[in-house]
């Protein structure tokens, strides 16, 4: 492992990606996100003894979207404990993001955390006996606690863009509400699910942030146990079946670490006890997530052997 | 590593499930399977310097079903390369095994080659510019290599069952051949598929077959290169994502290696870099998978940090 | 066709089904609709010349629910014309009235008018360039109209109560408004389709109100022509084959008349240039349609000849 | 009613339809059918009286394909009654003619007699007990007698095109089969299927064969009895809730007769207690459906007043 140069394996793939022209397409759906450059790219790299190796716009901070719902799903494991299953499956989901049709057959019940009617369903854990104010709070100092760095903030402009224009999530929220799978008023659990998905990081906050899940369930900084071992192990191995949409497989296939892709672009990437990774590029693929970003990630893993699947 | 003793663990593991009384359901599908003796387990592990370490019914062949799935898959690799994936997907499909629903939306492709449609149309490939009889020859002189035992045979009773009943795989490939995905006289390629669903193994042979994917592709008995490196990741991502069914996400939690079970119930699973595991108890659970298999490979997980999403 | 006593047809029907115990379920997903008595039974003919035939609870006020939606469309229609085919189709669904599944698949433009997706989007084309209190007085002043009975209200317990459990039809109408189908506030539009759902009328208003449908698009007591005589057809046939949810095929196979029910327990039916009938019993069958309802309805075409697909 | 002057109004819907540029698609997934020249039309119809109008190429044989689904639903119901409901469904399925997917979420009951899955079903029940060749003997004499014609036969190049390439019905007969909704050999069936379908009749013999259906099951030559009055006005009910795929809706919308479609471009239809139409025009819109033989019925009910939804 000595042997591998992280400093110049990120230089040369920011490199090599800048030249790029096919970078996928900016989310437009949501408004305040669909001026961003699709030029920008950035890596972070956090290795196991905390060094931290970064290249490009590791520094922008972005819009995290749907990479927040690794840290509430962590939060919300951490309160209900398995119980949180009750609400929520562990299935590869087999459709996009924002599909409907599933719930319809499993009676509100969402496939998996990663999907958007499972994250709806786990912020509304996280909501129950709070004001949303609150439940929000929470969910932040949570991120900067595990990102050691409290300047993290929300993107308001971002989350009430989502909020005046997010009609299928608030069909998914009224569709499980309806089956009593959330339990909290609608409003106040979407509010709170818009918010964490408009907290804006840099890949470096976000590479710290998930630090915990390569190291075990412990915060290196501090070494306080996050979640138990085995609990780091699951929220990896859902990453991996269920953490790239209906594009899950073929980033396991491609890239073989567990990851959270967000429609900001961004993606964070886990190499059990290697690595903690987040990688940037605005533009997606079809299934929704970071082109480049994806690509970055492919040459990463050739370039380090840090396949979980095998060198 | 040193001090796991995997003697021990199968011993342990084989001595504690023999008193479960939640055996699952034994598959009742295909009549030939239906008979099978419920109380039966079996695990065999073959570790990286190639000891084998054994307990329970490790000896005992069982019918491999759709274990055989990952053989042929490598095979078809082998012969046709990355073409392959024009016919067949590389995502879970959030369906039951036997399930036509996804064809029909996707235009007969099916939606990875472990659900049943999925190998159907890699068979296929393998049956093209052959006669069945020579097809069916290769995948099993194959098996046999991979295994370093040419004792292995085919159990022509199940293959025959299986012909009389298999209505809904015999549905599956001639609605791929509506779409032209399957290729060849159906009555051939689905001859094929029975039976070497219906070559018949025991634990040892199977983790002795498994090899491959633990060794970065090289067959530790001769050195020979089965598949690339990179290509044996792949099949081990794609057994991680996709290798049980509509139980795949559950299977990657809770025990966290790839794996690949059959309905008469054995698992193939692999370390990689450290063991090729076969485990077979009869008993299935919802999904199609062997009850007693997972729970044994969970406990093995438990008992050797095995897990690829970390320690 | 003089020699029908209607009277004595109507008070048969009403005597025989006082004794029946197969009653079907009161709909009990709108609390204020729960407690309904399920004894009740009601039934009016408005014949050609005018003439009422009524027996049972046939001047009891009861909540039309999705029979307004034939009134609503017949609104719709009269203001945008064929326009209004751009929002809505106009098949069967073959699926359950509240199905979310075919929205998916059909970006958002549902199946027909008469399942709920179909008549939020027909509202919201009501509610676009007015305030929903005069959306809703329109609506109302129609019925009234109609029916030539200005006391016909509104229920606005009932309209609160489904208001406030409404949460499938609010994802419904979320999930049109995330592709354009409706285009007016969410809670404009929903609140104007729960309170026209919530109009209370006797099965003698019913009958009353539907006699257009009967006359060629005219309104027997004024001669005003409501609907053209080609409109009236269309409006039959789309109560036909989408009047009664995933049980249409079985009221036009077992009734033989166009028809629409509602989940109070009412059903309107129509024999073209016969007459026009209401039928009230609350206990629903599986496709939440009216059981003796439906049952009475079956009776009445058997004894007086009048299904439209033949004597 | 005696003013109408059919002669005229079928010459002048001829005439009209033959200046028609757009004609539709002729079917090109039996191959045998893909070459007839789209420029044909004809219509016949017989009036209550038994008198011929018809004009166009109505004495040209054409394939009648799904029609004979008419006919093998009446002859089935006389064998074995109401527990043929059993087998097959009486509701729209909301789906393509050879839609798989309801066969899954409905385990192996089609929706209807006249999908394709619901037409097998149907035809099983013919062959049960039967040598295949007795069963279509026994359907092809019934269609003879229906249209006093004994010259009606079987296009065999046809049926051996379908059957050499209707993969998609093999599919759905294979998925029958595993729920145990087809009963018999899947080839046997299939094979009475195919050739069922591919009987060829001209507009007159089939206008004459479906008189019965407007004579309240009479066959008004003999004034033998085929089915019961209320035997005929359901089939007369599934034929305009069912008779035209996907494009039921629309065809009860437009025409307002019960009809049955084929996919040869023909189109059967009944003013109940007036008279049996056919029209005949090989292109199709997309649903399936004759595209200028549903122009044509329309034109027809505008001209006479023949909606059963109204004057």
């Amino acid at each position: 492992m000595a042997a591998i140069n992280l400093d110049a394996i990120v230089t040369h793939i920011a490199h090599d990606l800048a030249n790029r022209s096919d970078r996928g397409k900016v989310a437009d759906y949501i408004p305040e996100l669909a001026g961003i450059n699709p030029n920008q790219f950035g890596i972070a790299i956090i290795d196991y003894d905390g060094n931290v190796h970064a290249a490009g716009d590791a520094d922008v901070p972005f819009s995290i979207q749907s990479i927040s719902k690794v840290f509430t799903l962590t939060l919300a494991l951490g309160i209900v404990g398995d119980r949180l299953w009750r609400r929520v499956g562990r299935e590869p989901s087999g459709n996009p993001f924002n599909s409907i049709v599933q719930l319809e057959r499993e009676r509100g019940v969402p496939r998996n955390p990663f999907i958007n009617a499972g994250a709806i369903a786990v912020t509304d854990v996280l909501v129950t006996g709070h004001q949303p104010r609150e439940a929000l709070g929470q969910i932040l100092r949570f991120i900067q606690f595990l990102a050691d760095d409290p300047t993290i903030t929300i993107d308001k402009a971002v989350a009430e863009s989502e909020k005046r224009t997010g009609f299928r999530n608030t069909a998914l929220a009224n569709y499980m509400k309806s089956f009593g799978v959330v339990e909290n008023d609608v409003d106040f659990t979407l509010g709170v699910y818009f918010h964490h998905c408009a907290i804006a990081m840099s890949c470096r906050q976000l590479a710290m942030a998930g630090r915990y899940l390569a190291h075990s369930g412990r915060h290196p900084a501090t070494d306080l146990s996050v979640v138990s071992a085995e609990r780091a192990r699951r929220i990896n191995a859902l990453m991996l079946t269920c953490g790239h949409y209906d594009g899950s497989g073929e980033f396991a296939y491609r890239v073989g670490l567990p990851g959270k892709s967000g429609v900001g672009g961004g993606i964070i990437a886990i190499a059990p006890g290697k690595a903690s990774i987040a990688v940037w590029a605005p533009g997606l693929d079809r299934s929704g997530n970071s082109h480049l970003g994806r690509i970055a990630l492919e040459m990463l893993t050739r370039s380090t052997g840090w396949s979980i699947f095998g060198t």
